[in-house]
């Protein structure tokens, strides 16, 4: 069969830092604000995804995780085909010009295939790298000479925070202002090379209920929340020129203030949202409390770590690389677990998991509160993921296909 | 001995429909915003204070909850007394050039007596109600003519929050705008007996650990949100507006929605200070949840009771009189308790205690939505207390005195 495959691979989940949430366009994913996020190691975590064209395929087919879905019944994946399948159309309109030949790959049908390393349950999995994914992939396919800043405002059409998943390290995405959106789009603001000393640590937490879905609350948040039009107006612009600034100067100190704030602000907005909109629980304020409490202990007063939540309980702690271990322990203390998976030292940082679990010590640290958190019953964070910023999305060699030759899922043929 | 006794019962708690947070002047306590509660009644939950003035004091003394404790470290007890002795010396001094005599009780050293018939721990306790009754009974026991908003400018200068706790009903504190405080008091929007219908129920919420107070947290939001300065300026003033009119239209959709997303937008600048500050825990949370659904549910589209919460985890439901069994039972099965202080059937609106416990079906209301709530474990809410709006301070007869004629708490002598 003539297929042509590409895969790709991509970061699962990238926390913003400066947040994301509302539209002013519904329908071209346009957003009220301008946001920032960092891209976080794929080594660890990642998606992913396979995509074959062949003129023999009779319809575009899509499989999730080993299952097959309806595809035409996904309509942001289907703004993102249209969208490179038209500038591939042009490439060969234009080859044809010159009297080339393209092979006519707008006209084929795909198969999509994409899987993530980690369960979908914890919560980590976002239509955002998969989208992203699903672009970038689309584009290597289609030999599209656009630049990433110009793909992204296509995956923006496909999930809005896509757009900033097509770069690794700290990537902006600009709201823009034009109403058709050409000028919304994502650019790297600094590349994962940049800052290698920033880390992270993902504390996944369990939570037994579905929280509200980030496409539906943030509409909710637009329609009813008056504080959110003084957090758009007034507060984001300079804090998008602050945290810019602070990632350019590798300043954790403005860089931690910044994101804690900016978390603590989207979820307030979300509070202001009727009916409210909560994703932070008792486990996620718990988090907080104890990074507040580890920043008050910091014998200089500098700010050791910074924590922030996107639209769910779970907890990224950004740190310098020296406090990580340290990090780790304090977590580890309070949310106790014993599972294989609860953390995997991927970096090495400790010799032996009771390393891990059991040296933590509060007492050590001046003005610690150690009655201000208590330690939570085992499993309440189910797994620590230790990892760094790190870069965008990778083109895989033909030993990383999800698909065989014949375009089907190697895992179910 | 010649000592003059005056006792007074009020109510400890006022939920605040319209919230007060944050201080212009922490000397004078003069708000940054007009705020608005509903005085609930004392027949359920009381404070009760007796003050007795004699020549034969060698000091002023203070017993709070059978326990006596040092009067010279108040300093906002201190305020009281100066003020409304200055207020008394005045009279003596007017009396004087009338050639009349008035006991010189300015002059004279007080005893304070003061319990509530509810356990301190249930966090429902406050110094406001406590101030508040404080001022006004030293105004009997000094004859003082004032009418109750010019006392309530002294009882601001004890607890912020006291002022309104002079009066029952709806009460507002008018933040006025003069340096001085002299246009900073309360004044009753409508009287208890102006819309009897509307009733309240407390959830009285278990909480490990003891939040921020309200005096130390709401300067923090001051200095650290910047939403906190819109909700002054943009939205407080437009909500004491429509929150006054729906009091006197006794229009509760109104009510109930201002007092929701005033609740909401309190807890979302708190939420934007640095560090953070939380009082809703997943237990309050969850009554969110619940209201919400039950006003889903509602079939005719109009809301049927409306949360509020103050600076803690405890709920405040306003609902009208011909909803409260429903809700009662609707809270009873979502945090079922078994004690017997746990719901005591004040107003006879059951036959039984089983009556209570296992009578709400869910599934009887339409879009509500079951699983949106888990079933709490036993104890998360402590106990349901059934009141409503009510009357301000009441003067008791001697039988009602804690002191003897010695001028001694009874219970201890």
């Amino acid at each position: 069969m003539g297929n042509i495959l590409v895969s790709a691979h991509n970061s699962p989940h990238f926390f913003q830092v400066i947040k994301y949430w509302g539209k002013r366009d519904t329908g071209l994913i346009l957003p009220t604000n301008d946001s920032l996020s960092v891209t976080l190691s794929q080594d660890i975590l990642h998606s992913k995804t396979t995509i074959s064209a062949a003129k023999e395929y009779t319809g575009d087919r899509l499989w999730l995780n080993g299952k097959e879905e309806d595809i035409t019944k996904n309509k942001r994946m289907h703004n993102c085909f249209r969208e490179t399948r038209a500038l591939r159309k042009q490439l060969e309109e234009e080859a044809a010009q010159r009297n080339e030949t393209l092979e006519p790959l707008s006209t084929y049908h795909v198969h999509v295939c994409s899987e993530n390393n980690f369960p979908t349950a914890a919560g980590l999995a976002s239509s955002a790298s998969g989208l992203a994914a699903l672009v970038f992939t689309l584009a290597k396919l289609f030999d599209l000479p656009n630049n990433m800043s110009e793909l992204s405002r296509i995956a923006r059409q496909g999930s809005g925070s896509a757009c900033r998943s097509l770069f690794g390290g700290f990537v902006a995405w600009e709201m823009g202002s034009n109403a058709d959106g050409s000028d919304s789009l994502a650019v790297q603001v600094a590349p994962e090379t940049h800052w290698p000393e920033l880390e992270a640590l993902i504390c996944v937490v369990s939570d037994a209920k579905k929280g509200t879905s980030s496409t539906e609350g943030m509409q909710h948040t637009v329609n009813t929340s008056p504080l959110l039009q003084h957090r758009i107006k007034e507060v984001v612009p300079a804090r998008m020129a602050e945290m810019t600034k602070a990632i350019q100067n590798k300043d954790f100190q403005s860089f931690a203030d910044l994101t804690m704030k900016d978390s603590n602000q989207f979820h307030a907005v979300c509070l202001d949202t009727t009916p409210p909109i909560f994703y932070l629980n008792d486990v996620s304020r718990a988090i907080i409390r104890i990074v507040t409490e580890y920043n008050n202990s910091s014998p200089d007063g500098k700010l050791k770590a910074a924590y922030t939540f996107d639209a769910g309980p779970n907890a990224v702690i950004y740190a310098p690389k020296e406090n990580m271990r340290e990090i780790i322990q304090l977590i580890a203390h309070y949310f106790p677990g014993s599972s294989d998976t609860y953390f995997v030292d991927h970096y090495k940082l400790f010799e032996s998991t009771s390393d891990v679990r059991s040296n933590f010590k509060p007492a050590n640290h001046t003005n610690f509160n150690e009655n201000a958190i208590p330690v939570f019953p085992e499993g309440s964070v189910n797994r620590l993921l230790h990892t760094k910023t790190d870069d965008g999305p990778r083109v895989l060699g033909p030993e990383g296909s999800l698909l065989n030759e014949q375009g089907l899922p190697k895992r179910l043929a």
